[in-house]
């Protein structure tokens, strides 16, 4: 059994999280917090919660969340978590970052997320929580840095890749498709129903800030410089990113070499599917569940990759409960479908 | 020829009436307004009329819209045209005003929209733009009230009936079911696609404030007070309303009799189309059009009534361009579809 | 431990009951058929079911059932479960049918489905699996009659009212809205996409098959006649019904008579609940959940009730899991979410 | 005036024609036909042209169709055009045949389509009916063949830069997405809302029909062979392609000299936008209307290129009524929005 809190449960992500955990036979939930007028029942504010939670969400108390719980989930915009974590660790708490706080260096995230930061110290303290990649250090650590939901897909799918050296790092392309609750529950004109409804585009494109954190992490594995181009665009869905990657093969590479790399990568992974050549994922084999699904076929001289999520479970608090169960030692899968 | 301008144009109401007013071979529009923070061409605001027209679109000034317009639309929130509408009259502008403002008594509107109302004495003067019941009103007039969106599916369904004496006045209820642009555009929580999409709901029940605007007209026409209970729902739609009525018969009324009351009214109107009682209307075939779409059948001792309309054009700015259309002595379908 | 088999693995509901139970943790899943070519994984059929649960789906072998298997759920069109069900029962096996073929007696089913029944010695040995109002005969019988969709959420909404005498059996009218995987996976040109999306209809006025079923529950249950007007509508969304619905309260009914109803009702229910007068509940708080949401408030002299479920889950698959769980004695609650 | 026919006229494109054509002010619709059980009322089979258009859709009868038109839409299924545009063009009349049937050589089209043409003849005469490149050769032939959704986007995206001699040949990516009715009216299980909503896929990678449509066209304009790899993605949408390119620019080229390139492309054309670098196209942008919109940056050493138009208008029925105006004389965007 493990006491947690959860800082920011009334998000996409808080929401999903709180939903996941109160189902979790190992999961004792200490204290929810957010921005609120007044203490509520979570129930009252996320009423598919009713009956299966009963439990007061309040204005943040750091006391409150030290004296109740032993690990704190943090759904937090970014720039926000950096001003908590120190103060948690200190006491002795385990962290689950979900905000892009603890992924980059220092001077990468003011580039990219135009802040100072302002707990540099604990950034390389935190272990980037992709089990598939990181499953041991996650196990031991206090800090993870949850990844964000678009390089869960990216990173997954270009991994084994580039540590069995059978594609060329220039000329990597990105195009990812995410439905619209990954950009947060948020009173904005471009994220209205009519607005997204009936209408799909790109944006950012080139200039996205989750670029650098696929770039730290595939560069780490190939220990060489990377070249992507990344190009999110926005599907009228609620949940789910489908990305499709086109990068460059090594000269001799073959659909046996790629099929190979993935079973040996993933086989025994319990949250990711390598579905082959021709058994392409789809959105719906993955919403409202932990797996991210692949598949990879060559065409026109390109190797074409295929990655889905759900941008709210694997791709943020499906995940975030996975590193949980990581580090207290649960089967990876507890609580999660 | 007229010469008209458009305050309020970057609200859906106010896009879809730009959009319908650049393809009028009658019409020349004068100036645009919105609350802008620089003036700015209103195709880069609204970029699917690039090509169509080229003109700014800049804060209110009463007096360019006076210097450059015979008729003024206003699609403005409600208790905000009435800050203009007397100026406008005084200086011999027709107005065609979109929000509520004139359409309900002084004390009524304060009841439903909770604001004394600043111009009463022009209250009076304003004609109900449904053409279908106001046409020689709307002809002769200075001031139309164009009607609201539930209201204008509703009372073109239940208006025929008791003009014939063929319903009663207790017990009607009206189970209406909108597309979200309806709401307006609007940065609102409620408003989102993750709020709305793959989800229904009912809301404001017996309160919704089109209630005594649908009330007004139905006893004008039944000279006796009538009984409603208006229930309207969220569909996950951009656009349309259907609403499904159901009434107490008189004895004696047969279909045929339901029937012959429908195609009298509207068997040589332009947009409506009765379609018996086996033909149930649907939004798809309504949306995009200025048609109201209507059947009537009997069931278990019941009439019910199902209407269909485009909340943007039959429900607002094909409306207004209806009355327009009216007023100017057009073709009164000219420039739409 | 139970081991079961599903009769129908690959329409919507089928698919949903595979999820639920491979999640399931007293359950063993002996057999899967369907209408297939040839023997396929039933991961290959539904993909979102890899690593899930590895078991060849094949076509209908009733030896192989019987063999394999102690509780058979039958999700098959109409009219096709009756052909299996007297084999089952034969073999001892329990059966729990989510077709209409046991809900409802052999005259009312053969005007309303159009075919004479071929088993109607069983019929009266039915129980229907609506737990709420028949858990004891559910826990001791040998075939459950599951509920069809609508009928769950309508006779939820309207059983304790009628229990407690607080309204008029005349004039009960059910505007009810649903999404389309109730219609089943068919290939049928009204079900695509592009017919249903940015649509809203209503359909089968007062026809609808489930307007008997709904009768003879609630008859039951008033020992009187009761008179309902159904009218169903098609929402764009996958899951989920909602049902408006308009009620005569007997006179002296309060509000507070109608929360208690509700609350002595379903207080202790687990997957019922009651959310007041003023809290509605929408499509988004139950479709992936097993629960019902109820609300009820008088306005203008009715009663309207709303009511939301999943029709998949609590409309479906996650009812009849319920019924399962019931019959084996496991807590009802198990593997359901 | 123009007597025109429409063959195929209850298919996607078929109803968008009819619709088109039924408010052009200078054409009359002499027949229209369609696979149907019995002649019926157009208006009964597409309601949403009732009150427009009053015209019987019967079974096909070439003798009528030859005795009531100057010129033929052939709005039919691949590889049955050419049953029908022999005999059309014999008689005189001017054939547009939205099919892929004149699209390609003989040889081609065998390889992509899997049948062997039975009209070889009458290819060499077709015109593709791109007016935006081949404007004059479409005014003054009898057959046109009019481009696929898929390749009037990307052609349209590609065109300018090929011309101008600003791109390299190889390593080009066309990562397309359509909405569903791209895929036509047909009773198919992939294309139910239960399949499509919430969902997202890429299909038929590099294998899909158009990519030698796309290549014909633009190694025709490069004078060279050309390598696109093309991968079409279905979006949850009923209208709408929009199709990011990505390409490698010559070594010395500019965001100037992109932009030079298209407004000097499309600076006068009335249905193509080019938006610049900084301004993407969505798809809301062109749903509806005819027009195809445009925009390019230069991201990390790429082209990034973003076409959007409506697959039923742009990319089929309108870009039809577009090349009839071209023919026939009229404004060339006569009856267009």
């Amino acid at each position: 059994m493990v006491n947690v809190s959860v800082v920011g449960a009334t998000g996409y992500t808080g929401e999903e999280l709180v939903a996941i955990l109160s189902g979790h036979k190992l999961v004792k939930i200490g204290s929810l917090s957010a921005i609120v007028d007044r203490p509520m029942d979570i129930s009252d504010i996320i009423p598919r919660l009713k009956k299966k939670i009963n439990l007061i969400c309040a204005k943040l108390s750091i006391e409150e969340i030290i004296d109740t719980s032993d690990l704190v989930f943090l759904a937090l915009p970014h720039t926000v978590s950096m001003l908590y974590v120190p103060q948690l660790l200190k006491a002795g708490k385990k962290v689950i970052d979900l905000s892009a706080d603890y992924r980059l260096p220092a001077d990468s995230f003011k580039r990219w997320y135009g802040v100072e930061h302002s707990d540099k110290g604990n950034i390389g303290k935190a272990v980037y929580g992709l089990p598939e990649l990181n499953r041991n250090e996650v196990k031991n650590c206090a800090l993870v840095a949850n990844p964000g939901c678009y390089p869960t897909g990216v990173i997954l799918g270009l991994a084994p890749l580039i540590r069995d050296g059978l594609i060329e790092y220039e000329g990597i392309i990105v195009d990812a498709k995410s439905g619209i609750t990954g950009a947060g529950r948020k009173a904005s004109i471009g994220l209205l129903f009519g607005e997204v409804a009936d209408n799909f585009k790109a944006y950012k494109i080139g200039v996205h800030q989750h670029t650098p954190e696929i770039l730290l992490q595939l560069e780490k594995i190939a220990a060489n410089k990377i070249d992507v181009l990344f190009v999110p665009h926005v599907v009228p869905t609620r949940r789910g990113i489908l990305s499709t990657i086109y990068v460059e093969p090594k000269s001799g590479v073959t659909q046996k070499k790629l099929d190979a790399a993935y079973f040996e990568a993933y086989g025994q992974e319990p949250f990711v599917r390598y579905r082959g050549s021709k058994d392409m994922p789809e959105l719906k084999d993955v919403i409202y569940t932990n797996y991210c699904d692949l598949a990879a076929t060559m065409s026109n001289g390109k190797i074409v990759i295929v990655t889905a999520i759900d941008n709210l479970t694997k791709g943020a608090a499906g995940q975030a409960v996975q590193n949980m169960n990581i580090m207290c030692g649960f089967d990876e899968a507890e609580g999660l479908f």
